[in-house]
């Protein structure tokens, strides 16, 4: 069975900011509150002043717990009987089988042979039985769909599902709370239920704020949907940005085109120095993930080229990053 | 000219805590107020509940900004005015090259010629001039004469030093403020200056409290010396804590035979497995030297061989961890 129903992408809905408000209620409990951190050097380097959200610090290693708890805490008793199944690249994985745990229910994750052994085996230490699939989006259905048969578990997905995006959206909330006068918000975009929760969150809190999503070119579905206004799916691709492999779906793809500014696009080198420059000198551990939401603003000249409306007190633009996780396979590292 | 006097060990009276807190009002408005973390996941492996001072996120990623900076602000104008010579094996390089820039002065730095290329790019980030010795402790002291003796600066040694002394004791100062009832504090140790600071700070905050130091067998000098009564050295070391490849000085010798409770060894894979689950479960990024300091706590019974006092609340032993750095060189990683 699947509580999700078929989204006619003109007439949706995207979930309220109230249906947020009692995400966060739901879920505050049982996550971590993870700290905005700063950075003179990147701030030095880009010429804005960087707010980065440390999900990396999340519980499960990435802001995938938010979605996922919500979600599986939201569960009628009897829907959540027999289990959940989901497919998962990895992080969202890891936040279903430890949701799952809390709930006291059993997790089928449905993963591409091809994630990070990091990632099988966060889910693994979580209690989620692991099912292995081609990596393409096809044969993750079809998997799902037989596991789900066999078990009677039921699915969620991984973005196309409101419950979810109210989940991730907790995250730019509480980005705001802390720091309410941002220019903008960036964030990763694969299947895009963090960035579509980010602009709910984000334009419900500051209607004039801008928000960009931060994609790879190597997976560059969603610049390609919203620059076409017709969805396209990406069956396949390598980025090593392993988390954003993932396409655009009809709930994901209504909430950006109503409220997305832009999508930036990055190299695998870009994603790759990122990575390594956040490292050196904040000394945190940001998956390649997260480092594509920074990337596209350590190219000389690309905070100007943003064009955002000068700041009131003519100081630089405030920018928040959200840094999706941190959850990373040391022994295959780029560098 | 050289401003240190000769140690008459059994005479030697170590930095009091006056001088300790002098040294924290003159430095506190340059250097960070570092985070304590904490990590369910490690308290689990260990049997200990843990506090890191993360000092790895300290300007110049090394605690060894608190000692430079009180030692070179500590200087009168006519000291500092030919600038500074001091040997180090990177972090305390960067750490006197920064603080003589916020002094204004010239700083020269003799660094072995093995030290990683990410620590030699810090020193000149910050201005330093560096001078390549051969990494001997007698080549390198023979070279920082040689400097001193060519420029005029004034030699600061980078633990032999009262003033680096009551610097680097400000890092367990901050940690017991935050934590008033630790039963022990950890720290690595090679030439001693952290460690014989965070003895004097936090024996002179709580008088039972316990202090280990821990030391890479590879470079075991402070263990043999303090076993011994004898002062040993260490002409050379080839450990991966390239941070702790130095040996005891007559001032943070006469220190640790008083404070110190114990040396703890810790093997070279050890380090590079402590270091590694660090940076997977705190998602933070420490060097070598300062995996030394929880290394010695995740084997197996480890905590309970310390035969530390129970604690008044049954709990399980409150055990702090000073992170002393966070300057790696990603290209050369053991993993």
């Amino acid at each position: 069975m699947s509580a999700a129903p078929q989204v006619d992408s003109p007439n949706y809905q995207p979930p309220t900011w109230d249906a947020i408000r009692e995400a966060h209620v739901r879920i505050a409990p049982r996550i971590h509150r993870t700290p905005v951190l700063t950075s003179h050097s990147l701030n030095a380097i880009a010429g804005a002043q960087f707010f980065f959200k440390c999900d990396n610090f999340q519980k499960t290693g990435s802001f995938k717990i938010r979605g996922a708890a919500n979600a599986i805490l939201s569960l009628t008793d009897a829907e959540a009987a027999h289990g959940i199944v989901t497919p998962s690249s990895g992080n969202h994985g890891a936040a279903v089988a430890c949701a799952a745990a809390w709930r006291g229910v059993p997790s089928y994750i449905v993963m591409p042979k091809n994630a990070p052994a990091v990632k099988c085996r966060a889910v693994e230490s979580y209690g989620g039985h692991i099912t292995f699939s081609e990596p393409t989006i096809t044969s993750r259905q079809e998997t799902s769909a037989r596991v789900q048969a066999e078990t009677g578990a039921i699915l969620i997905h991984p973005y196309d599902n409101d419950r979810i995006i109210t989940g991730q959206a907790t995250a730019a909330k509480e980005l705001l709370e802390e720091v309410p006068d941002l220019d903008a918000v960036f964030a990763p975009v694969s299947g895009g239920g963090l960035l579509s929760g980010t602009c709910v969150s984000a334009k419900a809190i500051r209607s004039d704020i801008r928000v960009f999503g931060c994609e790879p070119a190597r997976a560059d579905d969603a610049y390609r949907s919203l620059a076409s206004g017709i969805l396209q799916s990406l069956d396949s691709s390598d980025t090593i940005a392993d988390g954003l492999r993932a396409s655009l779906a009809p709930r994901t793809f209504a909430i950006l085109r109503r409220h997305l500014d832009r999508v930036l696009l990055v190299t695998e080198e870009e994603i790759i120095g990122s990575m390594r420059l956040v490292w050196e000198r904040m000394k945190i551990i940001i998956e390649p993930s997260s480092a594509v939401a920074i990337a596209p603003l350590l190219r000389s000249g690309a905070v100007a080229a943003l064009n955002l409306p000068g700041r009131p007190d003519g100081a630089l633009p405030k920018l928040g990053i959200i840094f999706s996780g941190g959850n990373v396979d040391f022994s295959s590292l780029p560098f």
